[in-house]
């Protein structure tokens, strides 16, 4: 029980760095936020997906609260972010691929945890999927934005492939760190071709796009 | 205690697609979104007063999420109404009664649910009220507009009461079917009367509305 | 035990009419709202940093939706700012100083109630800062504004500068109505001369501030 939880917890940690420096960028590219404004939407981003996850499941007060390493992570990932800021602001790339990355990390953790607490697989996925959009669906809302997750069709997808192949292996009795990197990995790879090759999903038909 | 659980969940599925079909179309015509998008805001809009209800009376994780149901049906709503939405798209009134519809079915829910769980009668009625607006003023943010509930006088209002008519007649011993469907029905009328005549609640004095 | 509670439950109170009094003022100004737009954005940044605080302690349903005072405290301060709107709406010092106010007694009562409930110091002091953030968060989402958090350094510090303060009072065994009066005056001292004064913290080198 104890060596799932672990793994879980570093790759939780992962995600927060990848969110926190993403969030940060987002503060500096955006909204032209100060230090503290930056840390906080920083940390926002980071923090808030494993807080909609932890309150959804009952498991309050949260452990992004509660376990400093989190803050400690988050702070730091936005404290880096603001010091080199000004060669990374205007990258589109670097901010596109640390979503990236902290969505895939968490739909694997947020469903993980699901599981732990002894939810069915289906609303695991969900869970998993939930926390892997929840920060960047905070942080977006935060800066005033039409979050991704309804702007972007492989946002959600993605999201949701990765943690069904992390809750397809536990079940199968096949959990562990390469399973865990592999749905990791899906999530990434889907999201990353997407946004690569303009992959759009449907529109509605008869009107026009813009 | 199972008759009025079963009666509550009824409703509560009402409430949802109709929900779902209204935040759907919203996003059709509010945000022009793909597939996928528009089926999040769907869900977000049918799911989202329920759990805002769930969290806040400790009843995590919530029904929504656990029970597959509510899910199915809100993801069949959104893709009804993608499917129809280059007819329906341009047309207000079906979005404005679909929403009407389930504000005044989650404000009976909401208060019915509160007062199983031993809440009092005006805790009730205030999560009757939280429950119906929840999930439309979570649309209303996420696409970046400013929610109904703080524009329109006559949209909290009937909500309450109808939630208050739910909860008087559970309190006076003369609860189910018929007092839920005349609470609905209370809200419903007062709510789309207000639409349709144009009610205006007082504006501040000495300064000119907009 | 019920000595330090009553104090926190004053405190919380006089908290709660200076946010309802600040939210409703801010919903005249800024968005020309109508009566019940008016007390529902005043309620809202009234009790909704207390409702984030108790459900992240899992202290549900949150008293402020169970304890009548929250509620008839918000509703009045909510209608004095409607009823003395049109002399107070353009005027910016009231709303600042009021939300300076409701900021500095929320943080103070945020860290109290953690404290309370047996969280670490840290711990408690971050919930601090998130309680007396929450409702003016929420407040400038639903205007669809870039929260105060994001935009002014010297709102979250002197939050967590308070907290700090209460929470080493009440660790070194010197709580009380004096140490209490002390951290919320510390936090309303530096939010109101940092405003005054113009202080900001340092911006992203190397991108023109805006």
């Amino acid at each position: 029980m104890s060596q799932p939880s672990l793994l879980l917890l570093g790759l939780d940690l992962l995600g927060t760095s990848a969110f926190a420096l993403n969030g940060a960028l987002t503060a500096l590219r955006a909204a032209r936020l100060d230090l503290v404004g930056v840390l906080t939407l920083g940390a926002i981003t980071a923090l808030g997906g494993g807080i909609v996850r932890d309150v959804l499941l009952g498991a309050v007060p949260p452990a992004t609260l509660q376990d400093w390493r989190y803050l400690v992570v988050a702070t730091v990932g936005g404290l880096l972010a603001f010091a080199a800021g000004h060669r990374l602001a205007r990258l589109a790339t670097p901010i596109l691929v640390l979503d990236a990355l902290g969505l895939s990390l968490f739909a694997v953790t947020g469903a993980g945890k699901a599981l732990e607490l002894g939810l069915g697989p289906g609303q695991a996925v969900l869970l998993g999927g939930i926390t892997a959009v929840g920060g960047g669906t905070l942080r977006d809302v935060l800066v005033a934005q039409v979050p991704t997750v309804l702007r972007s069709g492989l946002y959600a997808v993605p999201a949701l492939l990765g943690a069904a192949v992390a809750v397809g292996a536990e079940v199968a009795g096949a959990g562990g760190a390469a399973s865990a990197v592999l749905a990791a990995g899906t999530c990434l790879a889907v999201r990353l071709l997407g946004v690569r090759y303009g992959v759009d999903l449907p529109g509605p038909r008869g009107l026009p796009g813009d």
